[in-house]
């Protein structure tokens, strides 16, 4: 017997094969999940296993190790998180997203910090030896909220895509805002006296990090959509370039110390659309699929190794300190979200409700990351107290609020996702709209979200097409691809019932009233349900919609009977439109 | 700057970087892999890379780790290759390939090593302080066929499929020998006295190595397939079961001191049928998609890095014994290819020809295994020499015999791989007297290959199947499924040439030729062939025909008019033919 030789590997493969094993063992009783979220069952699992290696042992179980962690289960996680990220919402509520990820971390670390410093002077608690700058240091790693965790509870509760949006969001983009305040805390700690200059450097530190990881995620994300206009020949290994850019973009942003988690995020974004274009079929299959299962089994590992590593001897257990600081979480949290909402809510029409609010609030679940990087802490003689309190932290929201925000979201009646996807009718009525608005932004010289759409996606489709895709021709018009997806569908149907040759109206039918008028929507959209109960081909086919419809705008009012198609110049209009906002500033 | 934090997934991530991009260039090319086969491309870049690190260095670049080797570059390649491995002809030749991987080797090894211990004795080669010991040892590290170097060459050249598995098949299988006869000569180094109990304990030990490798592949296999029952509600984790357990099975055998390539083989064959019919479609996508994804990235790591290693200084150049190990590799191979054939074509009708004998002969790559083995060494005062001898011989199998053998093959007029799958009655046929030499076997008592795959066929329905899958129900019969694809086919042909409605005669005339008579099979072809330009429609279809047909012979001739189907009782022809084997006999 030679363990030794291959105990790396064989522990690392068996400890995935414990996670894969606990989630296909808790999805065979479904009751279980159905009440108790994943990540607590998880972390339960972990518990157990935690317990079961210190009493053979007699000593505490391995902690996660904080490079394990950041190094090779978060990527994963945040890359998953970056690829499917649903950018339409996310780009409508940016700017409530960093304002709750910015201010909101900021408003929390310093909320947190200052009133547990206020704790430590009551002098019962035994806890005068905490300094000011240890409790900030603690706030900054405490306050943020967790993507990881976040992300395991609200799959599961399917609240509606804004309010999800909005949560998520701020878990991924305040830690540019945790990166910086962790560690300038964490050199004021060692530094005998703190000028005014660091904390300015500190400011100024924040925007480099945040938008150094930005800009390094998109430089290696648009590399990677180039390097896949040159895979033709060997599509087998194209997967390879979506998994290797964006992890050396994390590594990258890291090693500069910048955000990497905002550096994966922008680099999945930003090779997205182009890489899709270039790859092949199953290539896109496999990167979809290699991805949910790697972020999958990341986030089963982290929450069993939380668990495990919740057991042991690291903690030293002054409940002062630990109550307060759940319930300074808890306020302080609730306290700055009533207070931006309250600002966000002036400037739009679109509001967040009290009851979103509330959800938002008490959604602010922390996980592995707090966790990690309390590991991190210079050693120092209270530093198995914070571990303690972010422990108990950790499994109170993961537990209690985790738990409980399922049947609070029944309970308030909060706006659900819509189960089904919006039909193909709906869809035209909002790449309608947002013509219309771009136009009207146009008009009337307002540089508006619409605006700087239009503007992107000109200069995507002047530029950056031309450059990152392979194969850059005008795609056919969006109704004549759908009449020939339908007609397709059709003929496959009536081959399955045998029916060949009959009824051949039906499709026709459709279509032409499809292209009549999209006012007649519910005509459409009936006939449409009953006729494609295979969510799939409804994503392609909107897919498609959302792609093209977006050039109609451009193509559609140059057309008359003396010009051919082609003979339109779209400089020409755009300096049309030029003049006019000028004429009109 | 953080470079040390981040160093060890950044520099990992820029080596598969660099193999991807150096395989995507080399296709931008199309002329010069035509040509040179990659393996020397990628050789040669290993070379310049290794000559840019030592000139900047000015010491030896690092060389390639065994471990690293053989943990983790080496299994995705033997999964890839056990898992596509075409079970019909391995199997068909499995007694041949035996002969070679098992005797061949044997006789190689002691061929080399006595010879080169010859060669040691001319006084004035200055070689007489290596022993015979030693000269077996080098003999036994050297006589193996590698799998890595003759998949790289012979999948570019398309020799016909049985002259392929012969020699792809040894360079697996030999993997038993290599491991006892390696391990048996380097302990025989280190003992004081060789007893003959050793001998025959060596022995004893390769049906050991070799049948346990078997077996821990075929029960964590038959683990892998039961696992994949339970997952239906959580199919995205699917993919990742197939790669657990296969790796599980080489660490185990690894451990154990057992054939690890044997073991991880074994597993992927025998999972393989079971897994893919459990798994949804789009994880066997990424299954398939990921093992050549990740082999072929391997691969072209594990040349670059013999290319890297080659360059340094640990080389002893001691030309005579460099020179004569080159040649006694070919001689040796030549002569044990001509005496094992010769004894395989008395047995066999369908022979291997000479000109087969010399491919085989001329194949007999060497590659990174070799090469981690001689690095494994323990010290002694003539490592260097080996190691010198084994990179030549390396270099020399993949650049010369690796280059010249495709010009070698085209003019022998080797026969080469048919180009098109074999056609739909081809495959009636071969089944069909697979049954018929089934039942010939049956009747004259005679238990040879097809009897014991009609037993293991027989076996895995009554019992494996109804264990290892999860919806196991008789399948449609093979005849209505085609006639269902076909007729699908047929609609979206129609549809696309929007003709839906005109010429339904087609595919019923297409299907009741098919089902009139198989013998009229030009017919079919024929018309098969203007329909189906698209090789993976074929592909499924022929997947379907292979799986189904088989079962013709034992629901077929029950039936009579006056039984109902399904009232036919298979156990009693099952015993009636035992009697009548028992009679003949």
């Amino acid at each position: 017997l030679d363990y030794q030789h291959v105990q790396v590997p064989f522990e690392i493969t068996l400890w995935i094969m414990l996670a894969s094993l606990a989630k296909i063992g808790f999805h065979l009783y479904n009751k279980l999940p159905s009440v108790v979220p994943e990540s607590c069952l998880l972390i339960f699992v972990g518990l157990i296993m935690g317990g079961i290696i210190y009493g053979f042992n007699d000593r505490s179980p391995p902690v996660m190790d904080s490079d394990i962690f950041f190094l090779y289960l978060l990527p994963p996680i945040v890359l998953d998180a970056g690829y499917f990220m649903p950018s339409r919402p996310f780009f409508e509520n940016i700017g409530t997203i960093l304002l709750y990820a910015v201010v909101g971390t900021i408003w929390n670390v310093f909320g947190i910090g200052f009133s547990l410093y206020g704790i430590c002077q009551v002098k019962s608690f035994r806890l005068q030896d905490v300094s000011l700058l240890h409790n900030l240091l603690f706030g900054s790693l405490i306050a943020a909220v967790d993507p990881v965790a976040v992300l395991a509870v609200f799959e599961e509760i399917h609240v509606n895509e804004k309010l999800h949006i909005l949560v998520f969001g701020e878990s991924l983009l305040n830690d540019a805002v945790t990166v910086v305040l962790y560690k300038l805390f964490r050199s004021f700690c060692e530094m005998p006296t703190i000028k005014s200059v660091d904390v300015f450097a500190g400011i100024g530190k924040f925007f480099v990090v945040g938008l150094g990881g930005v800009l390094v995620g998109l430089s290696f994300g648009l590399t990677a959509a180039f390097t896949t206009r040159f895979t033709k020949d060997i599509r087998v290994i194209e997967p390879l370039f979506v998994f290797l850019y964006s992890y050396l973009s994390y590594l990258t942003a890291e090693m500069f110390h910048l955000s990497g988690i905002v550096a994966i995020i922008s680099c999945a974004m930003g090779m997205k659309r182009y890489v899709e274009a270039n790859i092949s079929l199953k290539s896109h299959t496999t990167v979809k699929y290699f991805m949910k299962m790697w972020s999958s089994v990341s986030d089963t590992l982290i929450f069993i190794f939380l668990g495990v590593s919740t057991i042991g001897e690291n903690h030293e257990w002054n409940w002062p300190y630990i109550c307060f600081t759940v319930i300074f979480c808890l306020v302080w949290r609730a306290l700055g979200v009533l207070v931006l909402t309250f600002l966000v809510n002036r400037f739009h029409v679109n509001t967040i409700t009290s009851k979103d609010q509330f959800i938002i609030a008490y959604g602010g679940l922390r996980g592995a990351i707090c966790f990690s990087l309390v590991f991190l802490l210079p050693d120092f003689h209270r530093k198995k107290l914070f571990i303690a309190a972010t422990t108990v932290v950790i499994l109170f929201t993961v537990f209690v609020q985790g738990m409980t925000i399922r049947p609070l979201v029944d309970l308030l009646a909060v706006k659900r996702k819509r189960e089904s996807a919006p039909t193909v009718g709906e869809q035209i009525h909002i790449r309608f709209l947002d013509h219309l608005l771009a136009g009207i932004e146009d008009i009337s010289g307002h540089w508006g979200q619409y605006y700087w759409k239009d503007k992107l996606e000109y200069f995507n489709s002047k530029y950056l097409q031309k450059i990152l895709l392979r194969e850059y021709d005008q795609p056919k018009s969006s109704i004549v691809l759908l009449y020939e997806k339908l007609e397709r569908k059709h003929a496959m149907e009536l081959a399955q019932a045998g029916q060949l040759g009959h009824s051949l109206a039906h499709p026709s039918f459709l279509c032409s009233a499809f292209l009549c008028s999209s006012s007649d929507r519910t005509v459409i959209t009936d006939q449409k349900l009953e006729d494609t109960p295979n969510p799939d081909v409804l994503d392609n086919m909107q897919e498609i919609l959302a792609r093209n419809l977006y050039r109609i705008r451009r193509t559609g009012p140059a057309y008359n009977r003396h010009t051919l198609p082609g003979d339109s110049e779209p400089t020409e209009r755009a300096k049309e439109i030029l003049i006019l906002r000028h004429k009109s500033l």
